[in-house]
């Protein structure tokens, strides 16, 4: 089924440049061809920070290529729901699409590993990892059956643990807790006794006033003041242990990459690069002005996960990934890459990163 | 001066590209047009890391601009030594230099702000802050008159404190301290009763193996270990204090700048970008394996610090960056903007990346 799909996308996308010059006999580049995508997304049309990316994106890509890549943003819902997206840039639909890898592991479980698993690598690591350390060329191989080109684009740092109505003293607390976290976070409260549950960001804040949810993590102080989750819920808790530095993707139909001249293709990949770190910028300096906010003006109550809350956490944790690992033998190999890059990052940042923050502020 | 020397190089500049076509009269991309330009570095050709940076950066306008961008890089000496790379692009000899600002507090004192301070941002706080806390547009203000458009393009990450021939467990230590440190770095030992000394990075090995320095920093693990340090230094101390995530620097000659269509202007800044985060990806990936090597093949003594001292350089760093501040009423807002972003981003770290690092590995 896929094959024919495919064939006829192929044709498809043939059809899409509006071709208006030839190479000519030398193979000099077709400056004159344009062509017009859709850029599909997980997020809303524009949604702060996440939704910011495909904008971006877009608008590098228009500017660097001189308009003759025009790419048109849908948000989630416009063309595609949001968890269509995987299988509409697969099968041409759009030729891009902006998410995260963990949203498809019904496709390929291994997905995760290419946005963030629990007590993993954070932003700054994940993309040495992917850059530096094989971890995209492994990532390129997974999704290489689904017709698909990925590319990291973009993060938000360290997620929050997230916003309580149950204060978090023991393990105990855990037991019979109702949180919205989805992914292998999930798999590692239901481990821990509790129910993880999962629910679009726009249902959160009622489920939480309504105590449906006990608890529900988000991203962080910047997209987590915006849905005033302060106002229904009395602890706001670090660090975020279940994502410490997802990885957003850009995924591009391979037929509609292949079909590119190669100075698009290098505009595409320039593009996604400087997305990549665009939004982690932003997290960056927004987090910091909006935890100010919930702290000084809304009164915020942060609190810090006890140490042995954490430590069972992180067991409960490795549990989950090496299982993910065993899956398929690509899983097993993904694992292993980024188990050998995560010990060696622990052993310098202990000793760079961390023993900075730590020297700057005693 | 300046402004004759700048209306020679504009008559220069426009003879620079090759022009094959012109624009229509609709001012539609006169797609044609082709420029060649020449990079200056204050690098040696090919250094690892540092030196990978312009050479990046160089291929990615290239196979973005379909080759109508062709940049070639001349290393530190080549076409004009090391520390002449900020005149040289400013007077156009070159339209593009890679370097560091700090090298040009001669000109204008100011320029450290954009590296890294003693005990400032780190790498992923500069980024925030250039790009979406205003600091790269006073940067952009400062280099003005200097007829330059800054970037900011690579981050080594954190550096390590340096290599010693003395132990430090007390201020004491630091007294008579022969150490080579630059910058506002060299001015903190300098007050703390050391003797700062300033050579080119191929001296220093020699230096530290006769005693003509006790000590030196340099960047980090990967770039340490191929200089050798390990072999004439007996300790190597960390935190890097000094130098917590130095931005290198893209500088563009303004004119140049001006003269390329839109979507050059965007393939430059977008490549610059893109440049920005793969070194410290790099960086990240390299530094891990190389502390590795450092300490299980070499057997390094890698020692922290202690405390009261780290305590009493930051008092003094505060000293040096407050006099700095105080140089010129650009270089106040510019120390404003800097501690209003630091303040912030040190409450949102303490619970976020630091707090992560130490729940991973507790």
């Amino acid at each position: 089924m896929r094959i024919i799909i495919t064939a006829i996308m192929a044709l498809a996308l043939a059809g899409c440049g509006s071709k208006t010059a030839v190479s000519d006999s030398e193979g000099a580049l077709d400056t004159q061809q344009s062509f017009k995508w859709k850029l599909v997304t997980t997020w809303p049309k524009n949604y702060p920070g996440l939704g910011s990316a495909p904008e971006n994106f877009a608008n590098r890509v228009a500017a660097m290529s001189g308009g003759r890549l025009t790419i048109k943003v849908f948000g989630a819902g416009q063309l595609v729901p949001a968890f269509e997206v995987f299988d509409a840039v697969s099968q041409g639909t759009a030729q891009v699409g902006h998410g995260a890898s963990y949203y498809w592991t019904g496709k390929t479980k291994a997905a995760a590993f290419f946005t963030s698993v629990p007590f993993g690598l954070n932003a700054q690591e994940m993309n040495g990892w992917l850059h530096y350390g094989g971890g995209l060329e492994l990532w390129r191989e997974l999704y290489e059956p689904f017709n698909l080109v990925p590319f990291a684009a973009g993060s938000t740092g360290v997620q929050m643990a997230g916003w309580f109505n149950r204060e978090i003293n023991s393990m105990d607390d855990i037991k019979g807790l109702k949180m919205r976290i989805p992914g292998l976070g999930g798999d590692v409260i239901t481990r821990a006794g509790g129910v993880s549950v999962t629910m679009p960001g726009g249902e959160l804040y009622t489920s939480m006033q309504t105590g449906v949810i006990d608890a529900t993590e988000w991203v962080g102080p910047y997209n987590d003041l915006a849905f005033g989750f302060h106002q229904v819920a009395k602890y706001y808790y670090y660090p975020g242990w279940h994502e410490p530095g997802p990885i957003l993707e850009l995924i591009v139909n391979k037929d509609a990459y292949a079909s590119l001249p190669k100075d698009l293709q290098a505009i595409v990949e320039g593009a996604a690069r400087a997305v990549n770190q665009d939004m982690l910028d932003e997290y960056t300096a927004r987090n910091n002005s909006a935890l100010v906010e919930l702290v000084e003006t809304h009164g915020v109550d942060v609190r810090k996960l006890p140490d042995d809350v954490v430590a069972e956490l992180r067991r409960l944790s490795a549990e989950v990934v090496e299982e993910l690992a065993e899956d398929t033998e690509i899983s097993r190999r993904i694992a292993e890459s980024v188990k050998a890059f995560q010990k060696q990052a622990m052993t310098y940042h202990e000793i760079s990163e961390e023993a900075y923050y730590r020297a700057r502020r005693q």
